[in-house]
């Protein structure tokens, strides 16, 4: 058999864990040969490659990134796409694909399934909002970064006597926020599924002041205050069209500063929640995904997508995977208002 | 309501998360009052404690160790023991405890809430080897800082040409070994579950060098060879009748040495890979513990354990805790046999 | 004899380790009795005091912060703030004060010292500015939280095809975007030191892409563009008169996308940088400029400042420390020259 | 111009950052051309070698080991091995070398430099103990990687009431042990310089733990007793004629478990010490290094080794980086026994 591999969307650790799982049990177990698609679907598109065998995956296990690349590209918005990617794998001899991305690439990829074209899809998220499995890989290592930058900021905060904003990922789905801010001992945790009311933020930062140590407020990029006027803040769009990030971490950092008389600092994590080498967590659960698609593809039970259920690896169809996002539910946002104020 | 809380067993990163989370729920959401025993069983059978509000549970959350001491004393092997743990309790008004700790731990809270006391449990064990829950705190940890040693003794064991053998704890269970190993890219895991078969290392050590790369092999403290000689080697006895650890790694890497003729060396991680600050995922599974056995007190719903069931917490009875030890099954050590080699 | 600890000015870490050395070193060596001041000269201005003895110092080693708290207070520019100092200490007893502090405390301290206080200085700037000693402590902290940002940032940058622009601390000193974008990879490090011009830049930028990597710039909060204008940009006050941070990193992420066409991001890490656990370089230094610099007031030898000459600490007029801003000499911007593009 | 590169002895944290810099100035900035000798000295014997441009350094900056392999060939304890290094050297056309290496590496190439040879050296131990040079790199790192493990055990040592016995690595210099202990808040270091009063070390471990705080102690592994038994445990041969380390730390945790009547236990760190990813300082360090080694070679200023002095980098003989061993001076030892018991 002879398999593709691509990886598709935004930058998330673990990516090459799973790429080197699929080539070392590809390769090693069942003698199968693989073509590296470069850049997410643009490489089956354009017939772009790169040799793919177990000398190019030495090593790539603790390295965050993708050796194949990235990119946003959709074959089904591009005039004849579809049916280049289909010559250019029968050009190719190529017989599956494991399709590894987010919402995007594996909505693509269902597609593709119904369209005869044999892919397994492996779930990536940094955000951790897929329904169809406990977990993804990359959103560990997220939240681990967050968690150290909060430790750090805290000695900060009670030195100054400062509030400190720390703005991190998740413009959908507040898991990132929840569990760092839970992790980091956050005073004050803001998520998307829940406007928030800036009166009661203000309380709990000078409910927190009369302690004598300083507040930590940890925000998801996608929260919005009660009164909804950051959806214009939010909204600016960069010269590609793509929506920037960052914003309301700032705003709210003003906010508190004129509210509570005291000096407010917004720190905005960004990009550097989703690169570099993954945690332990990242690197299991990627290989492990790894290992249970390349099992797929060899079974042939295509249009199928591997997810974590409890400690298991199981196959749920590939439409699974884009049906509905995973938001923070309300009772585990209860949960970490035990400690808020 | 009067709250005793107590840790018990070997140190495990995520204690101070789990009585902070006690501490801060107990007293912000319901009004209980708290008090610490020192040093596990001891403390309530001594009458040893130390005073645990807000102000001692500030700042703690990161850290490792326990604030409340522990250690090995089991009131069933002290005559009297069980009457005078009792009579304390009266004494002092304690209406329930939260005791937090590992079989030995648990199993005494187990008989002592068939004696009327009023227990509520919380799972510890830095091996994972607790079958009432998917995974127990510390664990994360411990598999992290085994997998930054494995990191970087790959560079070591590549310049120098040399097999390196890591030894990880273990002795019953080899969850670390596995995980570490996974996590880490070694060549070749072994476990308490399963004796090896000592050629067939070899052979993996002698393919790997073929690749003009050196092997990293992980082994459990409790990892034992098809010929079953271990047993004496592992069961020496310190001056106080505990076993000791380390001994197969050393014994391991001796045999490679003459049996492939390159050097070999073993890491003995030891104590390192159960101290420190927690991981973000222990530090919210010890906190999520934590809130739920406040809760479970709260509703005086005694006798039962919090436990990790896919992403929520659930209740299960306490001796259930103890009834079986869980080791790694054998499709769990199939997969990484992939990378065995 | 009785002497007073304060530190005053920006969180930094080392500060911890600095108090613990002056405490246990004078007490179990000399015999000593100390006062802490709270919140930098606000402390000894205003009476302020807590406690500072060996079971206060226990434990803080590896904590970032202060645990005397700081402040930015001024006596100087306070009516009658020095003659309230001198009659304070004499009140209680003060025979000497041990000041930590950057520029602006130890200028204080030096005035003081003119007008009969007896004060014994130890630098701290994580700038790494003060031009009487090789390096002070919290810079080689900050320069390796930079650095581990910036190797997360390049997988991201070359998963992406993206630019990105990492912006440290530095308003009038480049040395930890220097040290930073060495240690990190950077393709280009712009300083305060010498201006940039922006069409280099844009070159550098342009090379980078044609390698197949992407590029990383680190850059000084205070560097600025030849053409100046940046000054505006940079001179924006918050509510307190402070200067606010961030601005020109974003600025360049915007002007390289517009002038190359490809997508560039900035990442600003403002005070992740100066908090938390110091380095193992920070906390020997820290330690050892404790060490020296009770051993200076236990001698009398006051208005003196310690200072890292090579591998040795040693003695230099308090006004020394104030003399000169140590900024990157021409010949260490141009060892990282070699590195551009 | 073409010239030879080598890295010869132990692993350290740092040599692909010099090898990097080398070609990385070499080529763009001088023109030169490159030779990767592979294993150290045995590269040039043999005439092994691998492709060394711009490529082959891209991506090695925070890479631990060295991508040209080490070993510890001498070419003068072979016959005739020195004309074939010639012999090499002219058939390949290699005008000079950068051989980076420790005391015995330093040797080879002090000797050829007076046989003809144009080398010049770059330092490189992890001990710390060349006396030419404030500093070399990879001895950071190691101290870094040490204290974190303290950092850990101190709160397993607190919580179990256990002695920790901490042994790393300095076999006759105590550099680490001094540096890691005062980081990392040691009870009691002790060092190969200074043979250790048995009786001395129980009396501190007993002080200790009468404050409730449980002992820390850091040992080199070529520290002696005063009684001198040791040399025969240190003694011991593998296989290959090597010293084995370890030791030392067990025999005192055994002694310490005897004579203070509390269990103790020994953590030896090991090889995890010299291997992965370099701390910032090294990765500077070793830049600049490795900038400064090439512009010798450009200046045909061979015979010589760079050294750091301060804050800059000098050239220093050959000949002067073996010429005598760096160990902790009495007045270094003095200033950490402020903190013993």
């Amino acid at each position: 058999m002879r398999i593709g591999v691509l990886t598709g969307g935004g930058d998330c650790p673990g990516l090459n864990a799973v790429i080197r799982a699929v080539v070392r049990k590809g390769v090693g177990t069942y003698g199968h040969e693989f073509v590296g698609f470069r850049d997410g679907w643009k490489g089956p598109l354009e017939g772009i490659t790169r040799p793919l065998g177990i000398p190019e995956v030495r090593g790539i296990l603790p390295r965050g990134g993708t050796i194949l690349g990235s990119s946003r590209t959709n074959p089904f918005k591009i005039e004849g796409g579809v049916e280049r990617i289909k010559q250019n794998l029968a050009d190719m001899g190529v017989d599956a694909l494991v399709a590894i991305g987010g919402e995007d690439t594996l909505g693509v990829a269902t597609k593709l399934t119904e369209l005869g074209v044999n892919v397994v899809g492996v779930p990536k998220t940094i955000d951790n909002d897929l329904g169809a499995t406990d977990f993804t890989f990359g959103f560990d290592t997220a939240v681990n970064i967050a968690m150290e930058a909060i430790d750090r900021l805290h000695t900060t905060a009670e030195s100054h006597h400062r509030t400190v904003v720390v703005e991190v990922m998740g413009r959908h789905a507040g898991w990132i926020a929840l569990h760092a801010g839970l992790a980091g001992g956050a005073n004050v945790i803001l998520l998307p599924e829940q406007k928030f009311d800036l009166d009661k933020v203000v309380e709990h930062v000078e409910t927190r002041f009369k302690t004598n140590y300083s507040p930590i407020i940890v925000i998801s990029e996608g929260a919005m205050p009660t009164d909804g006027d950051m959806i214009t803040l939010n909204g600016e769009l960069d010269a590609f069209g793509h929506v920037r990030l960052g914003g309301i971490g700032n705003w709210l950092a003003d906010q508190l500063e004129k509210r509570t008389g005291k000096e407010a600092r917004a720190v905005v994590l960004g990009h550097t929640q989703r690169g570099g080498t993954p945690t332990a967590f990242d690197r299991v659960l990627a290989t492990r995904f790894g290992l249970h698609a390349i099992d797929a593809v060899h079974e042939g039970d295509f249009g199928k997508m591997v997810a974590l259920r409890s400690t298991e690896i199981v196959r749920v169809p590939l439409a699974d995977a884009t049906r509905e996002l995973k938001t923070v539910p309300p009772h585990r946002y209860a949960e970490a208002e035990a400690f808020f104020g």
